[in-house]
């Protein structure tokens, strides 16, 4: 940004200090961790009180400044990449206060910069549980979560962020406060503000406060990693535990390339010969966890588990969930680029969606490693490519197309926990319909007239949007 | 409606038995359950498809003809009451289809107008379980639940309508289908219009086909009824429970005028000089319940319940749950006029609304019976009056601006479950602020520009609309 009036009246209200204009600061700010290439936005600002964001959100209106606000940047679908190089960043990491944190009445009041890992060990430490872990939870910020509606690996038993979000507020694209929501767990006043401003990826208004539910912690866990032949039969094991009314806390698959990639990253001692594991944890009264583990490696072993290996200590319930946790570094150790995607299929569709993937793979002769949360049916096919490369990225796109194809042909969707940013806008219409952009577009241009608020996401350019 | 051609082409449409235009019928369609003044519309209509359904809400914007879509009437707030006389109401009973009822992948499709309890029965034959239970339930549509995002006993535990809503089909203000939301059980496709749509009170869109999710029912139940002398300690009871993180199913509580006027209709033994009763059930695993109910029964007794009475028999656990259905039916027998709240507060601020309640009643000598779910901190403040009677009548309009400003100033909210409609617009500036009425006006406008969809509700008058 080159008007030195502007930056200054920035640096009025937030403090020079949280005002970064060099071209060093801005570019940190050009990318997040989708695979999409990076623009250096004009100005990165620093807001640290729900006044300053406010102010900031009014002087970029004012002056018809395009803004993108970001959490810590590990979205996956390029939501956090600004739209041009007039774009502010407004940076939500100095907006980190944990408000209340109500113990009797099980919620807490945060502002968006929070880390989702210490907002929940501050839960925990009050005896409660917030339970939405996605995978990057020790930097990602609740703020960020709530944008993308993140889910994570207990998804399955206790939902996504969205089940979480009792209430909140927010500034409109103008600056203005609006409350929607509330502190009482049943609220319907008015329309459902709140929800529509789950997962809508900055694109309708800027978070300055949001109310989370918690819960009482499960008394009781129990882990295990079962081990099996054939990709077939452990995504078989998957249908059948949840057709059998067993609900697991978290059901993971990883396949055999996977399994290979991560044993070699960590030698931790995995079956680097089995087609596929299944790392389940079961949680809740001790009786219940008892009864629940028994059933799921009865049904373990009618779907062909070789071996069931049910963790004995917290040492060995750890080494389960860090072969979970490894995949994706793991994976991307491999090749320059790595693709994380995650298309989504009702749960009874998985052993169709992953046979689909590995055609794909085969068809385009890329490297797919394929994991994620089975029992979500949602998966996350992981290509390893370099995007130099162009005849091999050439293939890759088209391998994408064919995997979203596929996940909307078996009844899935285009996403179930990443979000659409700009990787996937255009395929939005594929899995919608045309008046369904339209009916989304008119939301945008009404809430959002100047179309200021992450412009260019979602719907796709500017001129589109 | 006076006009013979546009009625001859809605029967045209639609088959002529399925357009009424005769003044009787209208009048059967100019009220609901709130007790507000009925406004006899211009002519009823019947869809039996969802392409009729399209065609009538082409129709309806061709002509600027405003629509109410009705399920079964059971609106509290006024929301399905026909905006003037060139209203067209759209009855639902005709769109009562069970499209799917996927066992493996847990979840159901259906028309709006499928009856909730007929539904949940439907679940249940193939050992699914759909929780809402809104006191209507055997004769509320589905429909009609989504638009109000109705609650109900189960809340406590299992959560309210929007929380088992994955997706849906709706018609825009043009008629044209719009998709939301996925049968997977994560989607993160575009805005949340699904949400929005849930509690829209038939502003936004009318639903043609909606996703609901079904879980695992649980394995075992107990229900008791706790006696206390007093509304405090029983108030105290329902903190102290969620405190010490116990979640039972069901937690509701009746005031002494209640359970005396429900011992009057249906003389089943209630404790006449108990000050309040707690009705409670706890469920899960059979260990869980059995260890929960011990300490639901230990912390009644810490809170001076004189005693607690265990149903040893599922003829028992009826008549516990009968005393709580029996609540509105026998308040309302006592005069013309039934006026039933829904004033919710934060839990732990149940003592100070029940008192506060109780002072309003005294200030503005009336009668009104306390009753509701307590562990969601949703009371049922029930007003008994007779409209006639004007100056007795100001009294309660008075007392009813005061329990609302009660809710609200402990932190609550207008409505837990009953929605705005009619009734409650004069308040939602209280609850949050000129901001976010004008935000939600704005959606309103640019999503229903003729303005057609249940116009006059949840913000008040046409011209304001």
């Amino acid at each position: 940004m080159t008007n030195k009036n502007l930056i200054s009246e920035f640096a009025r209200i937030l403090g020079k200090e949280n005002v970064m204009a060099e071209e060093a600061d801005r570019q940190a700010y050009s990318y997040d961790s989708a695979m999409l290439p990076p623009v250096v936005p004009g100005l990165v600002v620093r807001p640290t009180s729900s006044q300053q964001l406010s102010h900031t959100i009014r002087l970029c209106s004012l002056h018809g400044l395009p803004l993108t606000v970001r959490g810590s940047g590990t979205n996956l679908s390029g939501g956090t990449i600004p739209s041009s190089s007039e774009s502010v960043v407004v940076v939500t990491n100095g907006l980190n206060r944990i408000i209340e944190l109500n113990a009797r009445d099980l919620y807490a009041v945060v502002e968006p910069g929070v880390i989702t890992a210490d907002f929940a060990k501050a839960a925990a430490m009050k005896g409660l549980f917030y339970p939405p872990d996605p995978g990057s939870q020790t930097v990602s910020t609740l703020g960020g979560n709530v944008a993308e509606n993140a889910g994570g690996l207990r998804g399955l038993k206790y939902g996504v962020t969205r089940d979480y979000v009792m209430g909140m507020e927010f500034f409109d694209a103008g600056g203005e406060l609006i409350k929607a929501g509330s502190k009482t767990v049943k609220c319907v006043s008015g329309f459902n503000l709140c929800d529509l401003m789950v997962g809508s990826e900055g694109l309708l208004g800027v978070y300055s406060q949001i109310i989370l539910k918690l819960i009482p912690p499960p008394v009781a866990q129990q882990a295990m990693m079962a081990i099996f032949d054939t990709v077939e039969s452990a995504s078989e094991a998957v249908s059948a535990i949840i057709a059998n009314r067993i609900i697991p806390c978290t059901l993971e698959f990883l396949d055999n390339f996977t399994i290979r990639t991560v044993e070699d990253f960590r030698h931790a001692g995995l079956p680097v010969d089995a087609g596929a594991l299944l790392l389940i944890e079961v949680d809740g009264h001790p009786a219940q966890v008892e009864d629940e583990a028994a059933k799921v490696k009865e049904i373990c072993r009618q779907n062909q588990a070789k071996k069931i290996q049910v963790a004995q200590s917290v040492e060995e319930k750890e080494l389960i969930w860090q072969a979970r946790r490894d995949a994706l570094p793991a994976l991307a150790r491999l090749k320059p680029t790595t693709i994380l995607e995650d298309a989504t299929v009702p749960r009874s569709q998985l052993p169709a969606m992953i046979s689909r993937i590995k055609a794909i793979a085969e068809k385009y002769r890329l490297i797919i490693g394929t994991f994620g949360h089975a029992g979500d049916g949602n998966l996350h096919p992981t290509i390893l490519t370099d995007k130099r490369d162009t005849e091999e990225y050439s293939r890759v796109e088209a391998a994408i197309d064919e995997i979203f194809d596929a996940a909307l042909g078996l009844g899935g969707t285009l996403s179930g926990e990443h979000g659409i940013g700009l990787a996937k806008c255009k395929y939005m219409e594929n899995e919608t319909n045309r008046a369904t952009i339209e009916y989304s577009k008119r939301l945008k241009s009404v809430l959002d007239p100047k179309n200021i608020l992450n412009p260019g996401k979602m719907f796709g350019g500017r001129d589109d949007g």
